[in-house]
C-alpha cells in the first residue's frame, strides 16, 4: 500500500473545490485531506470539514470566523481566517499538493508561497499565471522541487499530449473554445444579453465568474497567457477553434507535423484526478466517451470582431509585462459589475479597453508593482462605472 | 554533427519504400542507405541504386537479376537475387534500421532475421504480425535490443499516443478507418465493382494489395491484429470506427477515461519519419493541417454486415494459433484472383471463410507450421477459384 498523500484544497466550495473532494472521495486511501479554505462558503465549509477532518480551516473572509469556529468548537480541527493566514499555513510541511482553486487575482500569493515552499500545485486558478506568470516561472526555476500541474481542462489536454515530448518540438497549440452560450450570436444580439443568459454554459458547470468569462472568451484568452507561461510558447504559437461539443480538450502540433489532441467527455473529475496523480494515471469507472453520441465533431474560427476580449487578451500578451495584470483586474471588477446588472455585456470589453489604454505600463514588473497595478486598475475601472 | 545511421529498405520500390526515400531526400546528411530490395520493379530498382549508391541491392524475382546486374556492372554496387539473398543481407552489421516494406507473407523471414540481429525494424509489412505475431513477440523478448517501430499510418497514431504512457493504463484503443471507396455500398452494389473502381482509395495513395483490402476492409481487419501484438492487447480493447476524413488516424482510451489522439494530413511520410527517428522528432516543413479545411470530422460504425472480412478478422484474431495464417494466406490469393478478375469483390470474403473453416487449426504453430498453413491455405483457396 501507498502512503497517503497530504492535500490542500484552496476554494474547497468552489466547483473545483468540491469536484477535487468528489476525486478524493472515489481514492479514500490515497489522500489526506489537511487544509481547507472557503472565501464565503461557511455552511459548506463546516460540512466539509466535518467530514474530513483537516487540521486547519481557513475562511477568507474574516466577518465569517465566529460562525465557522462555533461551529467547529467541538472538533480538534484549527480555524482561522484571512487571507494571510492561507498564505502562512501553505508553508506546512504535511502538505504534499496544493489545489488552487480560488477564483481570480487573490489566488497569487499563496501560489507563490506553495512554490516557495517546494509544493506540487495543482492549478486551477488561471487568474495566478495570467497577472505574473514572469514570477511565477522564475520561482519555479528557483525551486525546482515545485512544480506546477494545470487542472484547466485544456492546459491538462496539452500537458498530457506533450508527456513523452520535448516542449522544443512543439509547434503550435490549438485551445479548444466551446465558444459559450452566446455562439454565433452578433453585437447587437449581445447588446442585450442578461446574467442569468450569460450563466447558462452548454457544456461545463463551472462557477459565476469563469462561466462568465466563457461567454465573453476571455477565459479563452486567459487560457492562451496561462499556456504562454506553463509551456514556454510565444503568443503566435498558440491559436484558438472554436469546438461547440468540447470534446477535444485542446491539441498540439509537433514539428514534424503530427498532431496529438486529448479529448473526453466534459468533466473537470478527469483532469483534477490526471493533477493529484501525475505522473501516474488512476483508474476510475466514471462515463465513457462513445462515439455513437458524437458522430460529428465540428471546429470553427472564433469571432473575435464580436467577442473583442480574445483580441484583447491576445494584446495584453503581446505586450507582456503588467499588461495582462492589467487585463485581468479591469475584468474582475467588470464581470462582477455586469453580474450585478451595473453594466451591459459588450461594456465590459470597453471598459477593459480602457484600462489597458489608461493606467501605466511597466515592461518588468515586481512583485509589489502587480499589486499596485492590480489596485489602480481596479479603482480606475470602479471610478469609470459608478 | 550526429553519425549518420545505415538504412536497408526492404520493397524500396513500392510505396512505403519510395517514401522512405524521400524522407531521405528532405535529410540526406542523417542516412546511409546501405540495402535496396524489389521484387519485380528492376527499372526504379535500377535507377535507385544509382542515387542512392547502396552497398547490395537484391532483387527477389530470380528472373530480373540479369538486368540489373547488367546495369549496375560499372557500379562497386553488389547486386544478388532472391528471397534468401534478402534475409542473408539483413545480418549485416553495417544496417542501424530496416524499413519492412514488402507485401504480404514474404515479409515475415526478414523481420525475423532482422530482430533476431537486434536491429530496429520499421515495420510496415502488417501480415508479417497479422500471420505470426507470437513468435515476432517471442523473438522481441529474446533480443531487447531489437524493436518494432510501427509505420501504418493508425499503429504509428497508436504509439505516439503511447509517448510517456504505460501500455497497462489502456482501457482500449480506436482504430480509425476510411470505410474505403465502398463507405455506405450495398452487398448488391459490392457484387458488380471492378477491380478499378476498388483501387481508388478516397485517401491514401498506397500500392495494389493494401488498397484492396482497404476497399474489403480486410486492412482494418489486419491492423486490428497487428495492434493486439503490438501494444499487448485484448481483442475486445480494440474497437474499430469508421473516419472518412482520414485526419485523426487514430486513439487511445486510457483506464481514467482520458483519450489522446493523434491527427494531421494523410501523408504516410509522417509516421515514416517518425519510424526512422523514433524517440526523436524531426522538424519538416511538410503542409500543415488546417482546421479551416476540416470544420467537420465524421465519424460511425462500420458495417461488418456488409463487409464480412472486418468480422472474419476479429474471428480469427480471437482463436489465434495458425488461424489468423489462413486468413492473410486466403486474403492473398483472393485479392490477386479480384485484381486478375477471376472472382468478384464478395466472393473474396466467401472464400477466406471457407478456407478458415477447412484448414487443419493448431493452436501453437513453429515456424514451420506457419510456413505450411500458409502453403496449404494456398493451394486450397486456389482450388476454389480455378
Amino acid at each position: 500500500m501507498t502512503k497517503k498523500r497530504n492535500l490542500a484544497i484552496l476554494g474547497a466550495t468552489g466547483s473545483i473545490g468540491t469536484q477535487t473532494l468528489a476525486v478524493v472521495d472515489e481514492h479514500p486511501d490515497d489522500w489526506n485531506v489537511t487544509l481547507l479554505t472557503a472565501n464565503n462558503n461557511t455552511n459548506l465549509l463546516i460540512k466539509q470539514a466535518k467530514k474530513y477532518s483537516p487540521n486547519t480551516v481557513i475562511i477568507a473572509n474574516e466577518q465569517n470566523y465566529t460562525v465557522v469556529k462555533d461551529a467547529l468548537k467541538k472538533t480538534s480541527i484549527q480555524v482561522q481566517a484571512g487571507q494571510q493566514a492561507i498564505v502562512d499555513a501553505i508553508a506546512q510541511e504535511t502538505i504534499d499538493i496544493v489545489v488552487a482553486a480560488m477564483v481570480g487575482y487573490s489566488g497569487l500569493a499563496s501560489t507563490l508561497k506553495a512554490i516557495e515552499h517546494g509544493k506540487s500545485v495543482a492549478l486551477a486558478n488561471k487568474e495566478t499565471l495570467v497577472v505574473a506568470g514572469d514570477l511565477i516561472t522564475q520561482k519555479l526555476k528557483e525551486v525546482p522541487e515545485a512544480k506546477i500541474l494545470p487542472v484547466d481542462s485544456e492546459h491538462s489536454a496539452i500537458f498530457q499530449c506533450l508527456s513523452g515530448e520535448k516542449l522544443s518540438s512543439i509547434d503550435k497549440i490549438w485551445l479548444t473554445a466551446s465558444g459559450g452560450p452566446f455562439l454565433g450570436k452578433t453585437k447587437d444580439f449581445l447588446s442585450t444579453v442578461t446574467p442569468k443568459q450569460a450563466l447558462k454554459h452548454p457544456n461545463w458547470d463551472m462557477g459565476a465568474k469563469i462561466t462568465i468569462d466563457s461567454a465573453t472568451l476571455m477565459n479563452k484568452g486567459f487560457e492562451a497567457i496561462e499556456a504562454k507561461w506553463l509551456f514556454d510558447l510565444k503568443p503566435q504559437q498558440i491559436d484558438v477553434i472554436v469546438h461547440a461539443q468540447s470534446i477535444i480538450h485542446s491539441l498540439v502540433q509537433f514539428n514534424d507535423g503530427s498532431i496529438k489532441a486529448q479529448c473526453g467527455l466534459p468533466d473537470m473529475k478527469l483532469p483534477i484526478q490526471y493533477a493529484l496523480y501525475y505522473p501516474r494515471r488512476k483508474k476510475n469507472d466514471w462515463e465513457r466517451f462513445d462515439f455513437a453520441d458524437y458522430a460529428t465533431l465540428n471546429f470553427e474560427t472564433p469571432d473575435k470582431e464580436t467577442f473583442t476580449n480574445l483580441s484583447l487578451a491576445y494584446e495584453a500578451m503581446g505586450k507582456e509585462g503588467n499588461m495582462p495584470c492589467i487585463l485581468n483586474a479591469a475584468n474582475e471588477v467588470v464581470v462582477q459589475a455586469f453580474l450585478d446588472e451595473r453594466i451591459g455585456f459588450l461594456e465590459m470589453s470597453e471598459l477593459i479597453a480602457k484600462a489597458m489604454q489608461k493606467l501605466t505600463y511597466k515592461a518588468h514588473p515586481t512583485y509589489q508593482d502587480y499589486i499596485e497595478t492590480d489596485m489602480e486598475t481596479r479603482e480606475y475601472v470602479c471610478s469609470l462605472i459608478r
